[in-house]
């Protein structure tokens, strides 16, 4: 289908540079002058040049494409993610492809098993359902940086939020307004669920550290994060006689759903239950009351996974794993009585 | 960096089928049994094998991979979108490089052009800068579907929802309750802004059906659909004396803006202000009160966008370039004074 009948040549005749200053440009080097470049991309376009990957590929073993592979683009955590490693790529002139994994085991052992490395030359993976063992066993030697709160495979660079810290700090807020039957909506069970494991932790260590009792009936399972996960823990929360007087979300998207559930049935919030989550996503800003959350710093995350795949991509494995925690913080907002909006 | 060890044939042999399957099987071909399939996959998984795309690629000028460019993955409604995408391709065995322009010229300009053309069979692009006539002038051949509002450019496949009569419901929705200020929140002048167009058109119509006159205090322009323009938008109207007692904003994200201002600034909702959006985004479902709104067939949008693909790149331009609507349906909730919950 593809006719290449405008090549390198004819591209650098038009632009007036060298048919290597082209192919620069077409792969992406960073060593080219912006002027250049501009020059170089009007005369691609005018042409109508398709670089051939082929070619290129078997020559450098490069595609200029990176995938991020993240759970689910409408959880917004992941969207907002995306649009910053989008972003962070593109100072590097990558262009990232977005692949949606749905959480399934499937799905993301093919992405660990590199079903596509032919087209990418590097992966930023969130996993949801795989454990530390599965990633460790992975094969394909893409070069790949994890995201999330995984134990580190200790065969990939890692990025990771201090979850305990981040919960416990969540949990000690709820009971610093003297709030003593603290409940937790987001515990699961299966043996990947890291994040859910390394929250709960958090919030059993702040409860110890007030001297409040843990209470069993406190802590509720769900099954997924979103929004009607919240809603629906929040209802068997109240409908268990539990009698909780603040709630800590172990996401966002599943305090906006208890929130509606605390308004539909009359609850005021913060009044009688004071609420927090976690992930700062912008709904959460926009809601009433608006929510108090933990924010990790998702610019730092993107920019240092696409620095830490551009790194390895370069220099392969000659250099060690390396695992950055990036810095967090708690914002209150008015569902546990502050004002501040963001 | 690519070292292709292991061959078709070695999949083949392990597989126990013959390497024409197995070749099948990396192409994405559907004339496939799933047992076969599942038997390759385990092969191909089990050596590690990776299909050579270069050698494939010179063969048949497939890549396999079809491009959804949008605006903004952050913008629910793309995001949304975006998975439905993802879900629809995969029944085509495709995979989808997501690319997101920003909503920037030079980016849809790229992406129009076909820059990556080189990478991907098909492009679905829902394009938020460029015009019908910079559409239409577009010469690079890769097969397109467009998404969204812009009047068909002639030249690819298109998909809408008739913006105009949906507009004009939901505004008369509000007519019908009995409010005679009614706002509309999301009018804007560039020349590519075609879904801002239309819904006025749909706005002014229904103000018109209803016998109300129009006010051009009641309409805000803005500068983006996010959630902080329509925040913005809802004081200015508030502060201009204009006195709605309903507003009907172009998108949800925008109306949940808008919510937040009026219930800060202690309007009750629908009470005082009732409110409608547009796109029927998950985060309307659970604000408080929940919001009526139009709801597109997203699921529809994408299958079909998918569909008009995989026949385009079959067919090429042998086929007539299609234009279809997909059904809206207008969902009235709190917001308007109604009670149901989706």
């Amino acid at each position: 289908m593809d006719k290449p009948r405008v090549g390198l040549k004819d591209v650098a005749r038009l632009a007036g540079v060298s048919v290597k200053t082209v192919s620069n440009v077409v792969n992406g080097y960073v060593h080219v002058t912006p002027a250049t470049r501009t020059r170089v991309e009007a005369a691609i376009k005018e042409l109508n040049y398709r670089p051939n990957l082929s070619a290129r590929n078997l020559r450098q073993g490069r595609t200029g494409i990176i995938a991020l592979a993240v759970p689910e683009l409408d959880i917004p955590y992941f969207a907002e993610l995306a649009r910053l490693v989008v972003a962070a790529a593109e100072k590097h002139e990558l262009t990232v492809l977005i692949d949606q994994t749905g959480g399934s085991r499937e799905r993301e052992q093919l992405v660990a098993e590199g079903f596509r490395a032919h087209l990418i030359d590097g992966l930023i993976f969130s996993p949801l359902a795989l454990t530390s063992e599965e990633l460790a066993a992975r094969v394909d030697d893409t070069p790949m940086v994890l995201l999330g709160e995984r134990v580190s495979a200790g065969t990939a660079d890692h990025i990771v939020v201090d979850n305990v810290a981040a919960a416990k700090e969540a949990t000690l807020h709820l009971a610093s307004l003297g709030r003593r039957r603290i409940a937790a909506i987001g515990a699961q069970d299966f043996a990947a669920a890291e994040t859910s494991r390394l929250r709960l932790a958090g919030y059993l260590a702040a409860l110890e550290a007030a001297g409040l009792p843990s209470d069993d009936r406190l802590v509720v399972h769900v099954e997924a994060y979103h929004r009607a996960d919240g809603a629906r823990a929040m209802a068997r929360l109240l409908d268990s006689g539990a009698a909780p007087d603040a709630v800590f979300c172990f996401n966002d998207l599943m305090a906006l759903g208890a929130l509606r559930t605390l308004l539909e049935r009359g609850y005021s919030v913060p009044g009688q239950v004071a609420l927090a989550g976690f992930d700062d996503i912008e709904d959460g800003r926009y809601g009433t009351p608006t929510l108090t959350t933990i924010s990790p710093d998702k610019r730092e995350i993107a920019s240092r996974a696409v620095e830490f795949l551009a790194d390895r991509m370069v220099k392969g494995s000659r250099v060690e794993t390396r695992e950055i925690r990036v810095p967090h913080e708690l914002l209150i907002r008015e569902s546990t009585g502050g004002q501040t909006r963001s």
